[in-house]
């Protein structure tokens, strides 16, 4: 096990000793708790608060309109989606301010995103002339203005126009073509996730965010938006910043624990699963598998993790394998062993990848469900 | 790459040189190639057939009320699924005999397949005394008889009891057991997903099942049933075995070609996806990330695959990386490379796990799009 790990489970003992238990729940299922969801969006919105940052969270992490509606409630000037589904899912559930953080590179997506563009205020991404061009054309032709801003690559080599004269020029193209509106740069410095030492991991933030910023600046555009889970707070102390757009953060998960960039006690999302076999004091089969958890071990890098999630409350239990629909439990001989019928609670490794397996999640508090959260986006890839 | 994945990209290169376009349908979605599909059940069944054993699919393989039906055309005797839920979203298709192969442990769910018993033919295994128990006394008060099988592991170390004595008892207290019916015993020798070696494999999995049917047989039990695709046509040469349950047979996969249990040829589900990013002439980037794709990259120890899935007709072309809702390409130089809008069909590493995601999928045939698929039973995991 790394540090991280050790430390993850030894915290799992100490605070959370009872796994929660909902007997009238068939499982596996996906668990939201109220108060932990509170905090972690209240946290983001205080800090951006204090800076007079604008937050628009990316609900790729929830795809949910009520968890939407909350962050909106909470301050959050607009919603961030990956894909255009996503985004038409949401503005259904009246979600109104959509930033489709993605780029749409068919005639036929992107009249979709105008359609759209009619019920709701919708904006997207540009990241090259020929995809520039196609999104004016089809504007223009719709005699509608779309709000765009230009995304750059910080360094996770993903999608992105590089600093420096591609940037420059890209800018310049769109603030020529009719029927966009440029209204900055946006960039997701997905990279922090690759790097597992901390305070490397902020001096490489820090440097890239604000190189970010100055090219903003320089080419004086209004907004300047960046957001990654891991390092949402740092990320607010790079001057110049307008918008964070986290996603991950109103769950957080074992991938975030893993990176100290969470505790355990701010996972809001668990999956409750049931022992369904016990071979020996060693292990024992749940009910959970991958397509519940997500085989999800871990996306750009990082390599922190062992295994499929944390189990709450119960170090002694790990989750080393998933079949489809069985989860491989390793028992330590010391500990208290588990018996078939068993409820335990797990953090998955990666709790965005986990929920949109999920039709619904339930939002719960101390003992009780106090409301069934439809996952309205899921399944929402096009 | 190992030798499989070198085979396996030859023979993409000279079997199928152009990747299917579906320029009408957004992407990512599921593909599945009706002649292809029709190929693999029949094949299975002509198999079957000329031995005098049922096939009785898993139906977690495809989730689909259409597939599942297809499937009892070609001669299947009933459908075997993974849990309850698949079982009550078949049954609501009119799916009428349904096999549930996973450990019932709690008195709710044994009452939700009780009142699934009343209206198709359902039933299931046991694999413990208490699980018997509950089982046999729920089917009294209700009043009804439950057929079960014994369920015997036989190398893969999930759930079962071990042949001898273990097996014996349980035989004998179910035989007891009001409420309760034997049918004969069942396994999963998913042990051979583990086995990189043909002709080793092929020996492990003779030996298990051999020693599996003369348990069988020494119990005069009328029904002997085992299932796994990669040795499907072997364990049909076992002696005494009355019935196979391959799941992932009907669409093959990655895993399968990696395993050398099939060609890409045989491999009837895909998933059409777009190039949306372009970054210079190695790397780029589509529309289908782990979200869509699935992040498995292999169950019970398979160790023989790297990255996400078999581009088809473009060996020079690597899925090596996922995000949530991005694919990364990696391109050789010395290939034709990729642009923006390219569709591409790609086979997954695990064809179950990744149908699971989708509402549905799209069968077609040639140029065209013959039916659409509802993966009926998809997010049913209790």
């Amino acid at each position: 096990m790394t540090e991280a790990e050790v430390s993850a489970k030894s915290e799992a003992a100490i605070t959370l000793p009872i796994p929660r238990s909902f007997p009238e729940l068939d499982t596996p299922l996906a668990l939201i708790e109220h108060p932990t969801l509170l905090r972690n969006i209240g946290r983001v919105a205080q800090a951006a608060r204090t800076r007079g940052l604008a937050v628009r969270p990316h609900a790729k992490a929830h795809k949910s309109v009520d968890l939407a509606r909350l962050q909106l409630e909470h301050g959050a000037t607009g919603i961030t989606v990956a894909k255009l589904s996503e985004a038409e899912a949401l503005a259904a559930g009246g979600i109104d301010d959509l930033f489709v953080c993605y780029p749409l590179v068919e005639r036929t997506r992107v009249e979709r995103l105008i359609a759209l563009s009619r019920r709701a205020r919708i904006s997207t991404i540009v990241e090259s002339e020929p995809q520039a061009r196609l999104l004016a054309e089809a504007a223009t032709a719709a005699g509608v203005e779309l709000d765009v801003t230009i995304d750059v690559d910080t360094g996770l080599g993903r999608v992105g126009v590089a600093l420096g004269p591609p940037l420059e020029a890209l800018v310049h193209l769109v603030e020529r073509l009719d029927g966009l509106r440029l209204r900055g740069l946006s960039t997701h410095e997905g990279f922090v996730y690759g790097i597992a030492d901390p305070a490397l991991r902020r001096a490489r933030l820090t440097e890239s965010l604000s190189a970010f910023v100055l090219a903003g600046q320089a080419l004086s555009l209004e907004t300047i938006s960046a957001g990654a889970t891991p390092t949402i707070f740092e990320s607010m102390e790079v001057s110049g910043l307008t918008e964070v757009r986290p996603g991950n953060y109103v769950f957080y998960d074992a991938i975030q624990v893993a990176l100290g960039a969470a505790s355990l006690e701010d996972c809001a999302f668990s999956v409750l699963a049931t022992v369904v076999s016990v071979r020996s004091g060693s292990s024992a089969i749940i009910d959970a598998g991958s397509k519940a958890l997500s085989a999800d071990a871990g996306v750009h890098g990082l390599a922190l993790l062992s295994g499929y999630g944390i189990v709450l409350g119960r170090p002694d239990v790990s989750v080393i394998g998933l079949s489809e629909e069985h989860g491989w439990l390793s028992l330590d001989p010391q500990g208290d062993g588990v018996q078939v019928g068993d409820q335990l609670r797990i953090i998955p490794n990666h709790a965005c990848a986990t929920v949109a397996n999920f039709d619904r999640a339930y939002l719960w508090e101390g003992e009780s469900v106090i409301q069934e959260i439809p996952i309205s986006a899921r399944g929402a890839f096009s």
